[in-house]
């Protein structure tokens, strides 16, 4: 199929695409708690006729990283049932299983063709001053310390439209399409679960999407690369807790040991193969002043331009935290929070889907291949299409944001989704046509 | 007066003292919220006939050392309502302003003497298991994570049982007696505001008790000494926050500064002239995994045997937070939260006192010097009392603690308030009859 | 001229190179102290009738970075003497201007060609056991500690060779062709003195040359690209020496400084921008064991992708040293001792150059961009050559090298000073004649 | 015996204390090294009729701490034949086995008394101008880098001095008189070897001495405590060198783990009970400026006013080099380089030896316990005469110093070795007597 002008979203396509996106910001909910999120996702998917599974069918329980204490756990379900979580679909998801995996059968032979999207906030304080659009037009986050600063919102109204327009056009489709919601990305989280649930086991073609990323407005990039490795580390060092003034050679201060663990780890020796990365991002330590502290916590990352690189880094770490612990005679915990791998976009692929986008009005389509900067757990899935022998790519969703990813002010521009909608659905609907 | 078996303390007095104290430590207030404490201490001082000053009239209030939020304040304060603090009283200690000053004037001429007690509690949350006696009674702390594990509550019952014995006594009662109710104890917050305010500037014979402190039951150390000095810090750095892996060298980063203040802090030279102490009690720093920190504050103390050993760590101290900002090319802002000075109990007062209570049934009196350790402000009212002249001593009330200071099952034996009631006004009639 | 097999260098000159590189490697002098080296260089190239300029003339002498104390410049002088350094030539060396420049003219028009080469050895003690072929063959170091370890021996022939080979055919020769034999490559001390010198301001063509360089033998790559810019810096903590028993507050503490700085320099944080590098390589301190350090010296190095990322590393590691300082209330000093920036080979004129060469017997040319490792301080001539119009390259020449550049058994094959003579002169031939 | 005004220093012992004090100042040599200094004194106490014993009959050669290595004992040993040792005693001294222990038995029965003083000098750069008097005098260090600036030159002259007088008198000399001469005390080295060989096994009443320590001329203190314990160490961490720019990654960084350990060693929390003390004297790391530094040295020392705290503080820092070592997969080895402990003078006694010095003409002699700073090995001869049963003594002999021990211009008053002589001499005698 070429793309013509006869466009396949609808108005009423592309004004609930905006109303979804809205009522999501307005509800943000994090990694493994998106209780509201995903039953609306599940129950949206089967009003349109898709096969859905979610929760621990489409989750390794185990796999996943980094899954929030029961209480937490506890206090967003019933969060989510007092905002009207549909329940049938909520239960499936209790204890943070919260992805949901829909299938679409085309009438006609054809690939498996997936299309991933995450659907998790963040644990920012959305602005909500009359500058910033979602409070001046009432959608700002009602949930305070929560927001939908990456754009997840978007991309689940997306992955939304998309399957209402498939769904529309199966006599015409090819293959079968795969809607992949994924929770719990930022942190690479979420993916791994999935992967091991074997969700792409049998894909042939998989395209995951980010809106923004530094790329304009109307602008598609299909062919993204270079993503970091990370390992994500929890820490906890365990001492002894005394009185500074009076005792303080009982103590075993565990905010020494953090101390020498940061300057440490901080200065692990670069890899000269590429990039590496290595940053302490929080650290809580010690209950009064004139006591030695008897516990610190870390959250920490490391990351690679290659599996190699970030492996090194990782281990270095690991004997840095080890060391800084016995030099202090405290113990230590680590914890693996989260993870993520390298992908490269299959050229040939990006290009193909490119192709079909000719006519896209108004929309630049660009298939080189650009070099991304940050972690994406979306390439866990990548990475397991590419070993099965399918292709993968992620592509850039260009969006004018109205700050920086991961800023209170972040923000969309709305009309991007519609255009990716069309685009995506295009591209799907192409590929199984063999274009 | 010889001191004789006919006691003191009534048995209502004594019953009293316990309901008090019982009460005090189910409602514990953190240093400078004693709202309901001083407002209650207040009326009561006030039914027996003293003259009380309260509020701003007795603390110089920018001499406060460490004044929690007005947010806090405010929510102490109205918590204090809802518990049913006695309105008139409650409304002068607004802003934080919870000392109670109390005067009793003797029928005859004589020297003022004062005796002071703390009345704050601290952030400990207290064990609530049948083992410990609080909760098996029905009066463990009803404010979680605040705790009476220091004592003060036991303080604050003797101070009021002091001041009921002699009300009945004034007759026979030469001199004034100064009854001084401190908030902010703990990390020398509150008794620097009211040497300001000239508390003690009148005071001939000045005493403060501490239960417990190692020393066992009936027994009564009317001349401790040795604590330490010190200066308690606030520390914030702030730097840069940046995208650990996208654009690192944007950040500056607060947490490697704090980290090597912390590791510096605890290596300055030690001073050859007696006892010195640091300590790093907490550190907070960072917002997000992948967020090189913008933010770290620590709670910081130095202490020294002496004032110049003090200032000495004190000076090197803020030149390591100066020094190790500096490195990291972020801000820290340097807050002064928290005073205290040493003191030496004078030993012929001490004696003197001593000598009053010979004929005390079943309670041991050792007045030779005794070594403290910890730090103490009423140093600041001793030190005062002592420039202009007057004699000061700090006694040890003895009491079979079920576990150490500041520990979530500490308790006292209330026994030991109903002796020391009478040890206290039996010495105070004493000292004005020129015992 | 295209390149025939009819070799421009007799079996006499190839003899020679043999025997100067091993007198040399006999012989080996470090940064600015290559008195001995420079003398006979100029005396060679003085007696095959170039023009030769040598010491100040040709340096800049206030702009050489990590110039020798006199009084190893006098023992090394005198060194030379004894070792039979011409007397005239080395009395224009004094005092660590050991640079000569040489000038031949041919008997034509054309353009002004340089060939730059280095002359300075390392502080490294060579291997003398017979497995090692100059202990075997007797020219093995006879300076204990310093070694020809980089191959500079072999450049310093091989450019002698060169001159020799030419100054028989200046009557075909066109244009002008400069020697350049630079002191103090190593730590980047020597280049920039020259290139403010002057040296390099009527070049068109420039060519620097390296052997070995992980390039096996008989192999040409004369496009090298991507140094790494660096800045060297000798750092020196003063503090206060004091008894560390008696009187511990006395002593400022300068090693306490310096690690503290240590780790805080590994711990910058990397710039996404490039390849960055730290090193703190040295580092002494202290004078007892019972002593409060009081000084403190460091050796340490930045180095970076491109001169920006080098000067943010600078400027981070200055703003490191000055903290760690303050914060033990030291003083510092950081002089610089060593530069080198980035260059890239044009291409054009590598292909040139390569293109002339294709007759060369035996020998591969490859005049792909190559990435080079290190850090080179002939990029400031190539940078001058090209600000102001003209081409430089940088060219390796292949070597089996027996192990490692810089370890005490560094070894090259000689044969290949041969043909790279044989090249070099016929490149340069070329260049005059437009080839 | 009553002291009385017939001294029992002639003129020419007197002159003969300065004579050898001069010789020993200008031939100084470091601990374990003393082959002249140790030869010289058997010579003469054998030539006194003394039965000297010498080497390893003296000293348990495996219990000495910090032995110099073979090379450096060798050239000591080489010098010390250039300068004149003789020989029939130097040779039993090889190996650093330089302590001297020579008997003389009084003609009566009574105790043994034993008076060890020790003969090793400092590595310090003696001052060598006019103002200094050993300088003007000509008898300057001939050692450049070693220098006798604690006055166990002095201590030597003296004993031998005692040794001379005695040697007349053993007619009415009761019991027997050991005189021990021991090599280096300083770093704690020598003094335990000499125990462990049984060397004051048999001794009743043991004297130690010292110049200077801030007593003024004339004036004897027969009653010093307090010497903190002390343990000392030779710590290496060795890694793995790499090029920096090239590979840090293979680096295994030697000076991170020194400079974490630096951090952490004087950052230990202190003992509540008593003075300690941690310092790291130096520090040498590092080969060359681009290479990750591959091995680091530190000597450095723990000390505390009682042996448990110096084995709490040693303990703490062992934990410390472990865990740095670790966090950088460096290994690390730790020597013990030299020990004290703890001792107190016998209080009974040293009032003892005070009422035999009543008639001292011009020196004022002080009892009462006085407190040293500082470390001492003799603190193991004292505490193992202790253990048997004996008494033990440490003696300050005042003499105004030109400036600090351990500096450059160092210099005692010799005038107090004279009467330090009768006065030792005279203590001696008496308690033979039984005064």
């Amino acid at each position: 199929m070429a793309f013509n002008k006869v466009s396949l979203v609808s108005p009423e396509v592309a004004q609930r695409a905006v109303t979804t996106r809205r009522d999501l910001h307005r509800h943000p909910e994090l990694g493994f708690t998106e209780f509201r999120t995903a039953s609306i996702v599940a129950e949206r998917l089967t009003k349109l006729g898709l096969d859905v599974r979610l929760g621990r069918e489409v989750m390794d329980s185990a796999s996943r990283f980094g899954v929030p204490s029961e209480q937490v756990l506890d206090h967003a379900y019933a969060r989510a049932e007092a905002e009207g979580a549909p329940a049938q679909f909520l239960q499936q998801l209790a204890g943070g299983h919260t992805a949901v995996v829909a299938t679409l059968k085309g009438a006609k032979p054809g690939p498996v063709v997936a299309l991933r999207v995450d659907i998790d906030a963040l644990p920012i304080m959305e602005n909500d001053t009359q500058a910033h659009l979602p409070a001046r037009e009432g959608f700002v986050s009602a949930h305070p310390g929560i927001m939908h600063a990456c754009g997840h919102d978007g991309h689940t109204a997306i992955g939304l439209g998309v399957a209402e327009v498939l769904s529309g056009l199966t006599a015409r489709l090819h293959g079968t399409v795969k809607f992949i919601f994924q929770p719990a990305e930022e942190g690479g989280r979420g993916a791994f679960s999935m992967v091991k649930a074997g969700v792409v086991d049998d894909v042939d073609h998989f395209m995951a999407i980010h809106l923004g990323m530094g790329v304009p407005s109307r602008t598609f990039y299909p062919s993204a690369r270079g993503h970091l490795a990370g390992v994500r580390l929890d820490v906890t060092f365990r001492g002894q807790a005394a009185h500074a003034g009076a005792r303080p050679e009982e103590g075993r201060n565990a905010l020494v040991a953090a101390s020498t663990a940061v300057l440490n780890l901080y200065a692990i020796s670069r890899h000269h193969a590429g990039r590496s990365r290595v940053n302490v991002g929080t650290l809580r330590s010690g209950s009064g002043r004139n006591v030695i502290p008897d516990e610190a916590v870390m959250q920490m990352e490391v990351r690679g331009a290659t599996e190699e690189i970030t492996e090194y880094m990782h281990a270095r770490a690991e004997a840095v935290l080890r060391g800084a612990a016995a030099a202090q005679d405290v113990e230590v915990e680590i914890k693996i929070a989260g993870r993520s791998t390298t992908a490269v976009s299959d050229q040939a692929f990006a290009e193909r889907v490119a192709s079909t986008l000719a006519g896209l009005d108004g929309v630049a389509v660009d298939a080189t291949s650009h070099l991304a900067s940050g972690s994406e757990d979306a390439t866990f899935f990548m990475r397991r299409v590419q070993e099965r022998g399918g292709q993968a790519l992620y592509a850039v969703v260009g969006s004018d944001i109205s700050s920086g990813h991961h800023t209170p002010t972040f923000d969309i521009d709305e009309a991007d989704m519609v255009w990716a909608i069309e685009a995506l659905a295009t591209g799907i609907v192409g590929l199984g046509e063999g274009a």
